[in-house]
């Protein structure tokens, strides 16, 4: 199969540029996948044309990045090449303990954390540093100085936030303008066929104003919008070995609802002549505020099949988007901006 | 029947005092009430030490501002003592038309809007004024400088919102100190026993870091919760009448369920001796992020009532509002404030 | 002929509507036409919802203004409908004569100048003040701040330009950034088939970075456009008369070669079913970035002419609007960029 | 006996979180205690999850930062876990003696003193800079530049003041925010029972308005709380030797009367079952805006004795802590808000 050549996207409204499918390191870098074959998926992404590698110092407390780390090593990459992200909330030791300072984001956490994961990654800087979540203990100048500090010392080029509510960014950049800082460039939330609110509704003041781009993961539901699970849980799946809420998603009176819409689905992918995963792929990046859509795969496969999505990309026409809408029965109504 | 004093909150981390019951003009003024029994309901709530007023430019098309300064040009009131309030958005001629620029928060309607809002009620300034709306047409920036301007020119001494978002009035805020301008004191948002969750969720940063204070609408949801609708709707009721969501609100399978927890809050009610429509008011007063609570008391009866509920405010022990929220099954869940 | 409805836009970022055609005071008001026929044509322009009428203390030496005054009590016309502008820069005496400080954008100018056209227009306050020129001997400080002060004194509710570099406009922003003072809304420069360069190619910035809005003259390039020169130059026309830039479009080989372009136009406006005039303005307002068209309608008739235009606007298709580029080889290349 | 398990709080209104009890090195670093014992008991205090540990360029010349950078090496202790601070504005040679330049806040000494401090402590950052003293003769803003451009290059995170009046802390705050700078976090007040109106009166306005932290010292009033002069003054004890304020404190009729208030004590810690000296401390926590408390143990053993103290703070009842007030007879009337 030839592949589609990969696309670039500004990250919000900065002049920098990310693959709009990228590798994320929270299943595929130190955890359940192992550490031959992730370097291998990474080394395959990188050939297709991903630059973007995303990354979190809590991920697998830590082992993301030191993979991460020792594929740019090995592989010698080009640093200008890459777009290196890290996320700092959950530090962690490498023993799996917390100290007192390693949550959160006061300032001691986001300047030792950073320190951390540096080493890890055996970088210099970072491109993108995230807060991994809102944090309402420390105050929001506090979070906006620390992130400053870490460009101003070269540490990351951007700063942004991950799951953080539209209200939080919206102060952050507040606070930001007064101080004449660097306000939040991009957003790491999910954003999916099955989970969309957020991202259409509730972020949408934030493309608008302050240019958000974003880096949206889990754009297959963790499986579920491949169709993986059309006949129940298998026993060996993530879902039924780990409960929670992915079990809770697709057991019920309200599961079987979302597995019969995915199952809809087929219909229109079998027109577009591709599979669901590739669909559900493809629709996110349809939405032009999605920079890049973070993929999890754990093999080279995995990667070629996702990355064959971006030619379905074209077929997403306004009509078939309007027939998966009809499917989904989802589409957040968009709040209105004048009532008159 | 002896009433309580009426008791005063500060609006939020302001220095002015607020009744915290108020009456509003919604219904109350140049509406659906004849103008001498609105008339008689005002003066009853003054002498019962309501001070706050509330109004719009969009009450009965600027009726409502014509009947509140009618009453306080009639009844002598000295204007220090009184907190008027009016809402600007949804300019209207006399005659039910709108002009292209009698809608919105642009400069030219806050800036016209007021001057006939002062204009109708008879008076110099207002002391509170809200945007009414949000208006995603207009800059922020716009609609800040333009309420202050208000404010630098006397004719309002604290400005504030209605039915925003979260992320609007941070954004607001955020503006403001940027411009060393005066942000959004407080906000009127619907609050009650069935509508909880903007209040109490998405409002809590505001509360947090703004220290916004409220003057909440419908506290017993247009009547709902008085019980008057325990045997379905009248056929008089303005829900039978009027359709469209209020309708909705008590039809259907979700309307029985709603209308089943209202009936069993009446054995809470009974317990503390008191009127549903009392204890729904008393509820709303329990959470001190609210400074006052608007009733839309339509005769001096009605008034009697509304106030004697602060009597029961003492009652709603810990206990009680945990029996309460056991029948309301609506609690919002508080967001976490760190994720460790 | 029963003619098309008003629309209305922003004007630019703001949150104020006005007219897609306006009526402007250079020719009508005061100048060459009789006053009853200028009042007629402004009756005529509101009945069909033109609400920007368009002024300048330097129009026929304050005369405009007064006559534009004149029709607004005459015809009692709401204030808020309207949006009244005029422009500070060349002032002068009733007799003709000039002070030293009648001339410029001085502090002193800008205040007192002001102070004149609202008793001319026996108004409290105008919807837009422009700069008419840049003064490149005054510090922009200086009239950023003057501009400035009649927004905060209520005596303008917007500030603005005519005829400004986008480079003295950058520079205006900047200051009114650095000084948290409010920045230039609108330009008012000309914009028509024969003159683009300056509005599609230098002002391409202003639009994007700070939502200029603009208030277009001479649509019509001063009725070159109407065809009415497609046999030369009548001896009774004003181009005969006074000659200079105007004279010398319409002569020699330039000037043949325009008069031809104009003629070629007349293919596509038979095709819709329009006269070339109707053309010309519908494809100002083809272009997004034009608020209002500002036309100098003499009568009547040329006002219901002008306003049939709108009904030109849908077909002005991107293949029509292809078809005009190639009449008129002018389009201007835009500026990349990014080199890659 | 089995220690309590060490309390974390927010230094402030800040994101770090520090010990409620922390070692200072005023008495055991460097100074009256030898090196080896002061090296135990930090390391007790560690193990007993102490995380902040005091100092300061001038305890003991600088030996008492020394012996901290020792133990720090030494004992292996990761530097995340760690709150480490310093004080500036007493610099001294080695040999004793002062340039100069060693002594006060300006920018030279500031600069000068935090870069022989982080030599002395084999740091490249501590975690809290005090200014050990106001310095009257120095510019506010240039201390507030002074302290930022320490946190600006990474030597600091975060700077405070220690024995400022509330006046110099709101002014510098003034000055910081005027500047976009950081004001000052926290402040290193002494605060006990029988010290008692600075930090409840004076200081209440910080906690107001900046969410000032504190790291308070003498919580035993340098052990006269402890009970140990309840038979007057030991011939070889400090007091004895030193003279001077100390001395006075227990002498004459006024330290008759602190003694007799001091043993009355003894009724209150039998009755919560623990000495005078836990019940000091743990009252001193009882306050909220005490951050951490320092305590200068100069042995293993005081330093279990003192973090067996957090066990008596939950039986500091509203009750209990009134009984102490009325045999204390020294607490602060607050000042009143409104006189109303």
């Amino acid at each position: 199969m030839s592949l589609p050549p990969m696309q670039y996207r500004f990250l919000g409204r900065s002049g920098l540029k990310v693959s709009v499918v990228s590798l994320g390191g929270w299943l595929t870098h130190g955890g359940h996948t192992g550490d031959e074959l992730a370097l291998q998926t990474m080394k395959r992404a990188y050939e297709l044309g991903v630059n973007f590698f995303d990354s979190a110092e809590g991920y697998a407390a830590g082992k993301a990045e030191l993979l991460l780390g020792k594929a740019i090593k090995q592989f010698g990459w080009e640093r200008e090449d890459l777009v290196i992200s890290t996320k700092l909330y959950w530090g962690e030791k490498p023993d799996g303990t917390k100290g007192v300072n390693d949550v959160g984001l006061s300032r001691k956490h986001i300047l030792g954390g950073m320190r951390k994961s540096l080493a890890r990654l055996q970088l210099e800087y970072v491109d993108l540093v995230f807060a991994h979540r809102p944090d309402r203990h420390t105050p929001m100048e506090e979070v906006v100085r620390a992130f400053n500090y870490l460009i101003s010392t070269g540490q990351a080029l951007y700063w942004g936030t991950s799951e953080w509510s539209a209200e939080e960014v919206a102060d952050a950049w507040g606070v930001a303008d007064r101080l004449n800082l660097i306000g939040p460039l991009m957003e790491q939330p999910e954003y999916n066929m099955l989970k969309r609110d957020r991202f259409e509704r509730e972020y949408e003041p934030l493309f608008r104003k302050w240019g958000t781009g974003t880096t949206v993961f889990s754009p297959l539901r963790r499986g579920i919008l491949t169709g993986k699970y059309d006949n129940g849980i298998p026993e060996d799946s993530r879902a039924a070995k780990e409960g929670g809420w992915f079990k809770d998603e697709v057991s019920g009176a309200q599961g079987a609802q979302t597995l019969a819409r995915v199952k809809k689905l087929k219909t229109v992918s079998d027109k577009l002549g591709c599979t669901r995963a590739q669909l559900a792929l493809a629709w996110t990046l349809a939405n032009p505020h999605v920079s890049s859509a973070i993929i999890g795969a754990t093999s080279v496969t995995q990667v070629d099949e996702n990355i064959a999505a971006l030619s379905v990309l074209d077929k997403l026409t306004p009509a078939v988007l309007e027939e998966i809408d009809a499917i989904l029965e989802n589409k957040p109504k968009a709040d209105t901006f004048r009532y008159d």
